[in-house]
């Protein structure tokens, strides 16, 4: 089949063997697959990526040196339910599903791994105890942001956000819209969210902040008090760049629970004092369960959340390399889906 | 009245005005004042302690450049009530209190202000509306330990930590010794400790750790794993030195609450990437509430909790300067009573 592969530092289109469905799993046809900012450091630091998840124990088998299809952000279309497998989905079926796989290896991580594609190929092949059928009114591209809509509903959830918190979302990249999407889900209000990009900000808004900060004109901590202060507040950081855990302890007023939800690769400096001086908590945050893969789901199928603004383009296997440079410029794009079947 | 003066980075023994009750004060005799960890910041580093507050937004109007009378850990006995003031204490009564004032300036830090002395002064004055007396059966020295036993109260509670919990406690000085007895209140266990001081480590296992560890010949994260894992795990960081925060980070099991109960005044580093790939929390954390204070006074009261053995030594005013060189080494010392009516 083919698919875009990142290999030596380049992403290029080439032919790669078809995956085999082993017990258990299904094999898929790619219908689309969002790109993450997580795909854009593999391919800038992947070794480094690989470096921090055996820092932190995590199991990550993945060889920066062989070749490896991304795309964790799918939704396919089930072709075939592989040997002595049931499963809750059909051939015919769209699905979406947590990306991974329960193998005798270990689990392995669809779109991280050299093992199997991610969607960034024509085929894939799924768990079939993860596997979710898409209801049939919500589209494809929407059903392809459960994975990054999941991520929201999980920072939420651990940050303990209640119904009578305000919150800050700083950075407003597919994370931070999906956070605020989130809030907005619970009813949460006020939303004081900030990036520089004016599309962002837009999107920011249409994803339900009711205040919108632009940094280079004005701060949000302002905004935030003037809209929501003296309330409680929850924090959610949303760059992953070095600077900003110490900045986000700078403004957050007492008592806030930070919620770390930007990747940030490089080694960051704080002041412990301050945040000790003022009581503050940073959670960091990771993934998402099957719950909250499925209640994403299921907002967007029943619209209540409506993310279809969020996609900004689609490109075949050919314009993948494209899309990963484009997306570095946060002025023109938020998610760039990858749409293998196109010519 | 006779102080033990913080005057120009030195501690010195002068004549200071004595303190006046105002309305909703009490004027008491200092009986035992512990020499605590912040204290000996004051000493080292008061124009970054005042700076970092101020960043911080906490109000502290203290001056460095003008005379403090440090000391907020006390046991003291009312001699006076002020002007119109109603008071659950009487004089000839033994009292403890949270070391603040309410005055029209503004809430008072007794021991960390210009304007009253704390307990390395003869006499101090106390907000009424805070004192509580001291059970007869309770030592004087043990009910000068009810504010860092509250430290280690106040600790553990924004640990969330629960019944089926294990602990790791970095750090066997008083903020460690007291977070392993507030553990051990509440029936965690195993609490795996660790200290260089082999005189701490007898300590710790004397207020409730079940494993401790010499990190000079082991790794504290090795004892746990032997003694409690996998069972979920909270971390107290009681070391408050650069690196601590990286190496707990770098230790912690995935999804440890990491509670920050050391205060390092320095700038720090870590690599957010881990903490992120562990879903780690990090809960910083200072001082305690009125309940906290009360419940410490109450388990040291019953005899739920036995601090005797913290109390490695006893100094008169003329002691205070020699005590705090002697605290820069843990291998002698634990806690240090300053006792102002001793000649």
């Amino acid at each position: 089949m083919r698919a875009a592969v990142l290999r030596e530092r380049q992403l290029v289109v080439d032919t790669v063997p078809d995956p085999e469905p082993q017990a258990g799993e299904v094999l898929v046809r790619t219908l689309a697959c969002g790109i993450c900012g997580s795909d854009l450091h593999m391919l800038e630091h992947a070794d480094a990526l690989v470096a921090a998840a055996r820092e932190s124990g995590v199991p990550f088998g993945l060889d920066p040196a062989r070749d490896v299809v991304l795309g964790h952000e799918f939704c396919a279309e089930v072709l075939a339910l592989g040997p002595d497998t049931t499963a809750a989905v059909r051939p015919g079926d769209r699905v979406v599903a947590m990306p991974m796989l329960f193998r005798g290896s270990g689990i392995v991580p669809i779109g991280f791994s050299n093992e199997v594609p991610g969607g960034y190929g024509e085929r894939m092949v799924l768990s079939a105890a993860l596997a979710l059928p898409v209801p049939d009114g919500l589209s494809t591209e929407q059903a392809a942001l459960t994975e990054p809509m999941a991520v929201g509903f999980h920072a939420v959830a651990k940050g303990a956000v209640q119904a009578h918190d305000t919150a800050i979302v700083v950075g407003c990249g597919p994370v931070g819209l999906a956070v605020i999407a989130a809030l907005a889900l619970r009813g949460i209000a006020p939303i004081v969210a900030a990036d520089y990009s004016p599309l962002r900000r837009e999107l920011a808004a249409r994803m339900g902040a009711q205040v919108v900060v632009d940094p280079a004109t004005g701060a949000v901590i302002d905004a935030w008090r003037e809209a929501a202060a003296p309330r409680s507040c929850v924090l959610f950081e949303c760059v992953g760049v070095p600077g900003m855990l110490a900045e986000t302890i700078r403004i957050a007023p007492p008592g806030t629970r930070i919620v770390v939800a930007g990747a940030c690769m490089e080694e960051d400096r704080l002041r412990p004092i301050v945040a000790v001086n003022k009581e503050l908590s940073l959670q960091f945050v990771l993934g998402y369960t099957p719950d909250e893969f499925a209640a994403a789901l299921a907002a967007l199928a029943d619209g209540r959340i409506d993310a279809t603004p969020l996609v900004t383009d689609r490109v075949g296997l050919g314009g993948v390399a494209g899309a990963f440079r484009a997306l570095a410029r946060p002025e023109t794009h938020a998610k760039i889906l990858v749409e293998p079947w196109r010519s």
